[in-house]
C-alpha cells in the first residue's frame, strides 16, 4: 500500500524541486467546456516542495533557484513524474527549471 | 550455494542504499484478491541499508542523504535488482533517489 | 490558466537568456508582402531578460555576457521554445549565444 | 604459452578486484543432478586479490573497499573475464562492485 | 529586418572566433573561368573578429591564439554559419582552429 | 620506407605501453601441430617499453604501474596494433591494463 | 587563392602537432616497381611542426612531448588532413601520438 499520504509528505532529496504544472483552462472564456484535444498542456508548474539543495566540491549545499510557492517555466521533457491518486507531479533538477514568473 | 543467509547480510559499498519496493494492494478495499495485471507497481521503497558514502575529492566520505528504515521515492528505471529467495530488493546510488517520504 | 500575464514577468533561472528572434521581412522594398515561405528566418534576436548568471566552483556567480536590449546572433538550433499567446520566444544559456550585433 | 601458473599469481593493477563467481547448486537438497539450464548464475563472488588502488588527484592511492576473502555482489553486466585452464575468474574496478556479503 | 548593417558589426562572444573563408581560384592561370564543380573548397580563412576569450576555473579570460587579420587553417566540419547579403562567414571556437598560416 | 630498424627503437610516448601478446601454443604436449583455428588467443602480453607516464594536474608525471619485462594481462579489445615485418604489437594505456602476473 | 606558400608557413595552434606520413617502398629491393595496391601505408610520420602547448589549469603551456624532425607513430584514424599541392600532411593532437621512433 501506498506510503504517502499527502502531496505534503514527499520530501525532495539533494537538488529536486517538486513542482505541479498548472492546469491549462478546459473552458472556453464563454463558459464552453473544451474537449480534452483542444486543451493545450502548460509548461508553467508550481513549487510545491524544494530539497536542501546538491553539494558542492567542498560539501556545502547548493541554495536552490526558487522557493515553495513559486511559478517556474519546465523544461518541456524530463523530469520524473510521480502520480498520487489521480494528481501528477514533477521531480525536476534545480538547473533544469528555466525560468521563475513574477507575478 | 548462495551466501547470503539473509537480506540482513548485505552491506552497500560506497554510496549504495538497499531498498526493497512497497508492494502494492493485491486486493481491493472490500477483500477482492486482484489479478496480478491489475496491480500497479508503485516507485516507492523501504530503505534497509546504507552504504558508507561515496568519497570526494579529499577522500572523505559524502554523508548518504538517508537512514535504514525511511521511505524513499525511487526512479521508475535503473537500479540493480538483487534478488533472494522469492524477494526482490535493489541497489541504487544515493543521488538516484528522488525523495524521502515522510510520515 | 497560464500565470504568465506578460514576457516581463519571466525571470530567466542561472546563466539562462531569454530572447526574441528578429522577424524577417515579409514586404519587399517596394511593399509587395512575400508568401511565408518566402520569409527567411533569421538568427538574430533581441534579448529581454538576464539570468542572475551560473555558479563558478567557488559557489560565486558567473556575469552573463549580454544585456536587455543587447541584440545577438543565436545558433541554428537548441534553446528552450515558450509561446505566449501569438508570439515566440526562446531560452538560450549564456555561453551558447554566438555573438553580440553592435549597431 | 601461459605465463600463468596458478591464479595467485595475478596481481590486478590501480583499482582492479580479481573475483571469482560463487557457483549455483548443480544438485537439489536431495542430491538429485540439475540439468545445466536450470542451474541459475548467481551474482555472488569471492574475492581473490585487490590491486593497490587508483589514485586521486594528488596522487594517493584510494584504498580499495573490499579485501581478499570477501564476498560481494557483482553487477550482472560488465568486468573483464579470464580463463585460466576450466576456470573462469573476472576482474572489476572497485567502485563497480554492489555490495559487501556479510556472513 | 535584419540587424546586421555590416560584417563589422558583429562581436563573438567568449572563445568566438570570426573567420571568412578564403575563395578559391575560379580561373585558372590561363585566365579561363572553371565550372563551380572544379572549383575545390579550401580551408584556409582569414580572422575577421576574436572575442574576449573564454573564462577559466578563476573566472579570468584566456587570451584567443589568434588575431584579426591571421589566416588559419579550419577544420572541415563544425564552425557557425552566418550569411549576410550573398557573404558567408564562420564563427568558430578558438580551441577548434588548426594552425595560423605565416606569410 | 619504415623507420622503425628494430621494435627496440619504439620509444612510447605518455602513460603508453609497448607489449607483445604471448603467443599460444602451436603444438600439443605430445608435439602434435595444431591447426591454426584451435590455437587459442592468450590476453597475455610481455611488457617491451613504458612511457615517461601521462601528466597529472599539477603537470607531474604518473609513474607507469610496469616496468619493461613485466608479463600483463591485457583488455580483449582496445590498444593499437603496430606491426614490424612479421611480428605484430600493441600499444596500451597504462589504466588499460588489467593485472600483472608475477612468476 | 590558398594563403600557404609553402608547409614551412602552417604554424600549429596549441597542443597541434604537423606531420608528414612516411612514405612507403613503391620499389622492391630489385628495383621493380610494385603497384599502388600494394604499397601498405605506414603509420610513421616526420615531425614538421609542434604548436605552443595547450593550456592546464593554471593557464601554462604544457610542453609538446615531440619536436619538429622526431619521427613517431601515429594513429591509424583520426588527425586533420591537409593538402598542399600534391603533398598530403595531418595535424595530430599531442596525446594522440603513440611513440617516438628512435633511430
Amino acid at each position: 500500500m501506498s506510503a504517502i499520504k499527502s502531496i505534503r509528505s514527499i520530501a525532495p532529496l539533494l537538488d529536486r524541486i517538486l513542482v505541479q504544472r498548472i492546469k491549462a483552462e478546459s473552458k472556453t472564456a464563454g463558459g464552453i467546456f473544451l474537449p480534452e484535444s483542444a486543451v493545450k498542456e502548460l509548461n508553467e508548474a508550481k513549487v510545491l516542495a524544494v530539497g536542501p539543495g546538491g553539494l558542492d566540491k567542498e560539501g556545502k549545499r547548493i541554495k536552490p533557484s526558487v522557493q515553495p510557492g513559486d511559478k517556474v517555466l519546465i523544461p518541456q521533457f524530463g523530469g520524473s513524474p510521480i502520480k498520487i491518486g489521480e494528481e501528477e507531479y514533477s521531480l525536476f533538477r534545480d538547473y533544469e527549471l528555466l525560468a521563475k514568473i513574477n507575478e
